[in-house]
């Protein structure tokens, strides 16, 4: 007798993690994404109590087929959660056991969908080394809808993580980010510690060539979410700021 | 008496344009991405016909304020359609007369969010330079998706586009693709026309070395999607074949 093949399920999470506002879930999650949410009763995640606190929520929507004291939540180590998972370094096939036993799975993250600019990317490999099927749930996804609100070359861009956060370093990088923005027309997106925006901003003003054209989107799915975009003369004109408590994404191009 | 700051919505389409199999739409797109869509009456869009067809199917979950019949939709000319239109040649701010009255309007694509792997960056650019509100909609992500369910490295990645038709281009194209991914551990992620699926995959498996990992994501948010990941090496022995009539993304990387 041959055991059904388990399934993970990549969940999103909504953006507003950590934000004094959250808007009801429903607003940026399909149903059909809650509807499998709200079916499991296995996860691995980033976080045990922020993810509590997502199905709680989820809950509030769809009823959740399992309490949430009853299901398992797995945490990720913490040394998979800085540098990324993709590695092959950390073994994830053990956290899978339930689904090697046929059951659904779901992975998830603090925000947005698990590993993208998130861990989760070493329990991915581990399901499709065990043959499960690995089925991406439909969510908000920051960095595609920043760079669609940038007016940027979407044909043709990368998301380089997080910048250097020493200043000198930070512009270097900037420097380069711009160089191969402008040499070969790819969109060059990358995010900073919220508290650290305004910096960051400060550099980019600095360092970029009047021409090059900066986007930002900050507060993604939120009501008072803002998408800024135009080329570096223009944003110094405009003396625009950025709020140093909201996640934002940056993006430059030509 | 001030004008009221107009709003462009970049409203997401399903990814089952042009599939046999249809799935309800509350299925992959949050209710407020519906009910937003259902309220306006101008859009800016890829292809009217196929805008139509999309609310109409938006109207059988949330009733649309305006019949379609009422509603404005101006066609991108086809020229900005295949290159992408972020460098400035072409002017979309005519396009943008009812937003400038104070109306919300909305910019479409046939599949997926606009602006990204499609046409539209010129008219989110002409509408920040009018100084509209720009807001993106959650909606299905096909190439955040993709990169989720390939288990390579979300923390850095690019989208290339469509890799060259040409047999001996494309080989040329992957293998620099691949000696990039390996140098930088950048996942690269790329497109080719369904029906030439099967003939990238062919070139992938027999120019990419057996330690690379490729990833193909076929069918996004359909019941029948399949994501697949591998070193080529296995690739090779487990002789996976790909449907020539179902859009995939492809990713490879260390």
């Amino acid at each position: 007798m041959s055991t059904p093949v388990g399934r993970l399920y990549l969940v999103p999470a909504p953006l507003d993690f950590g934000c004094a506002h959250q808007s009801p879930l429903e607003e940026s999650m399909p149903l059909q994404t809650l509807r499998i949410a709200a079916s499991l009763q296995h996860w691995v995640c980033e976080n045990a109590k922020s993810t509590r606190a997502y199905l709680k929520r989820v809950g509030e929507v769809v009823p959740l087929h399992t309490p949430i004291q009853a299901q398992t939540l797995q945490e990720l180590p913490r040394e998979v959660h800085k540098k990324g998972d993709h590695q092959g370094g950390f073994d994830a096939r053990p956290l899978l056991a339930a689904a090697m036993q046929g059951h659904a799975m779901g992975l998830v993250s603090e925000a947005g969908m698990p590993a993208v600019a998130d861990p989760g990317a070493s329990v991915v490999r581990a399901a499709h080394q065990l043959g499960l099927h690995v089925v991406p749930l439909v969510g908000p996804a920051s960095l595609l809808l920043a760079l669609a609100a940038s007016g940027l070359n979407g044909q043709n861009f990368a998301f380089v993580g997080y910048v250097p956060s020493d200043p000198t370093e930070r512009a270097q990088s900037v420097k380069s980010l711009e160089a191969l923005a402008l040499k070969t027309q790819q969109t060059q997106l990358f995010i900073e510690t919220p508290y650290r925006n305004q910096a960051l901003l400060a550099t980019l003003l600095q360092t970029l060539q009047p021409s090059t054209r900066l986007a930002t989107s900050s507060g993604l799915t939120l009501s008072d979410g803002v998408n800024l975009s135009a080329d570096v003369k223009t944003w110094r004109q405009r003396g625009w700021v950025l709020n140093n408590a909201t996640p934002t994404v940056f993006a430059i191009g030509p």
